[in-house]
């Protein structure tokens, strides 16, 4: 089941409506995949015995569902094979927002909260699954890679969560004051923030006439 | 309590043993309130019903405590303020691992997860919890603010969380790779990320003699 047909609203439900400031708030599947696709890693939250764990975890993105992976012998990893609920949060900074008010400081962002169950899949899925999570890291990756063995599938376990029930929430724009703290003597606005990669670090076994290929030479998110 | 004298492995119980690759695991307080100082937003892991959620927010450090802050009015706040098991897990992304194998692909981070249960604050603990929010967001912030009036901090709830149960992950380097792959033409190494700042965004009210604070003007993180 692909949420993409599902309309603006297709993936608000309760658990997922914005409550407070409605108005950065979006159930548009579009603007979701966008903010997926654009972060890094993710945090994932489940349970165990009543207490929460977040843990950061790279994933990957093919139309409506996302890969995580992880070591099979992991505890994350057979709590979550268990089919537990999970909550899958990606955050992209943008900015810092400089108020004149001390209440008003805020962040500039993007983020995308997807809930539901993960479950593990095996065989040609699996396959899928990884090769969407090394995508994810750089588009056009896995054809310059060797494929995992027999002996590293196993060793490896990959869930998948449907993005079913989700939301985005966005801020932009400066600090919203109260308009009698404008007349404070008090610098107000942006800090603009962005992910920037630096220098390559090629490791010492890169063989003679191996190019930086040009995901990494132009790494950008 | 401060677990600044509990030594090296002082924050460390059965919920925060590194399990896999203990190697890459630290419980040493110095280094998880480097990696809470560095990082801008933090990912709060709280449960409603069974569900896991994940928030990203941002917070303030003093000393061996972390202060969160929100709306009195939102759910999440008032699920919180109850006194419920959190995780506040912060993570800095420091670079793509490139391997020549699918499976050996990494990312290259430093990240803290902190176990415990919030609780309200009021008072001068409150005004001391929204300080610290405001200047880890840039240090020396709060005196060039308006503090907060009676009813701003009504509408604030403010938590503690005492980082008496964390751990750090942390990790650096460049691809492990399986020997024989070594022989393989395909490119391997790490590109470095980071945060960086871009021009500053002055809004619209900036008075006229108010300079751009050296905070801003020289945002680092």
């Amino acid at each position: 089941m692909t949420p993409r047909g599902a309309g603006v609203d297709g993936l608000k439900t309760p658990r997922t409506t914005h409550k407070r400031l409605p108005e950065r708030g979006s159930h548009d599947f579009d603007t979701i995949a966008a903010v997926l696709d654009e972060a890094l890693v993710c945090h994932l939250g489940f349970v165990v015995d009543g207490q929460p764990y977040v843990i950061p975890t790279t994933y990957g993105r093919e139309g409506g569902t996302l890969y995580v992976h992880g070591s099979s012998a992991s505890r994350t990893l057979r709590t979550l094979s268990g089919g537990v609920p999970v909550c899958l949060t990606v955050t992209l900074l943008d900015g810092v927002v400089f108020a004149r008010s001390a209440f008003h400081h805020s962040m500039n962002y993007r983020s995308v909260m997807v809930l539901g169950v993960a479950t593990p899949v095996e065989g040609e899925e699996k396959l899928l699954g990884l090769r969407a999570v090394v995508e994810h890291l750089a588009r056009g990756r896995w054809r310059d890679t060797r494929e995992p063995t027999e002996q590293e599938l196993k060793a490896t376990a990959v869930l998948r969560l449907d993005i079913t029930e989700a939301s985005a929430k966005v801020r932009t724009g400066g600090p919203k004051e109260e308009p009698l703290d404008y007349e404070l003597p008090y610098w107000g606005g942006v800090v603009p923030l962005s992910m920037t990669s630096g220098a390559l670090v090629p490791d010492d076994h890169v063989l003679p006439g191996v190019d930086v290929p040009p995901y990494a030479a132009d790494f950008r998110r």
